[in-house]
């Protein structure tokens, strides 16, 4: 039972695509992370997943179309939907999604990450 | 699946400890509440709570202690903790909640409300 400070969560890392959990609740986790660049595409098929933008401007386009969120707003991509985030510049994101979500979906790439640290 | 701006929400309402509903994903709801003055003593027996500040200090009183948290800061409530918001002045949260959670837990009072409105 401690609370959290967001920016002082974001000054301990600044690799990119590399979500830091920094709270978990009733089977889900609330993440941090730094996007910088394209993602690659994928979807979670059980796992809706929440994108909270603290800073910048992330895109994230959809097979039919792009959706382009701003500093305190959110989108969730609801499950099998297949996404790609895009950050032209470094964004902030804090995520919320179920404990089980894999960081890619199905797919494998050098980007990969299910061994998420905890901050 | 439409992004949501959170300060265009908080322009919609304008009463206290009355949240609304913003959004929902794996059976948790996303909710945004003003909150002013002290609210009532309660838990939630199955469900943790997640308190995130978008505007102001909230400070949340246990039994054995006291946190005064501020924006950009976030605090989980674990299922069963008895807990009291108090705001001091006019606060914006946001909460993250299972879709089970009553408004006061067990408690009954004038401020309890279970119908909460989608916004």
């Amino acid at each position: 039972m401690e609370k959290v400070n967001i920016a002082e969560k974001f000054e301990k890392f600044s690799d990119h695509w590399n979500p830091r959990i920094v709270g978990e609740l009733n089977g889900q986790q609330v993440k941090l992370a730094r996007l910088k660049g394209e993602f690659i595409w994928h979807s979670h098929e059980d796992e809706d997943e929440m994108f909270y933008i603290v800073k910048g401007t992330l895109k994230i386009e959809f097979r039919d179309r792009m959706v382009e969120l701003k500093e305190n707003e959110f989108f969730i991509v609801p499950r099998g939907v297949e996404h790609r985030p895009i950050a032209e510049q470094e964004v902030q994101v804090m995520l919320f999604e179920p404990a089980s979500t894999q960081h890619t979906g199905k797919e494998k790439h050098e980007l990969t990450n299910n061994r998420q640290e905890r901050l």
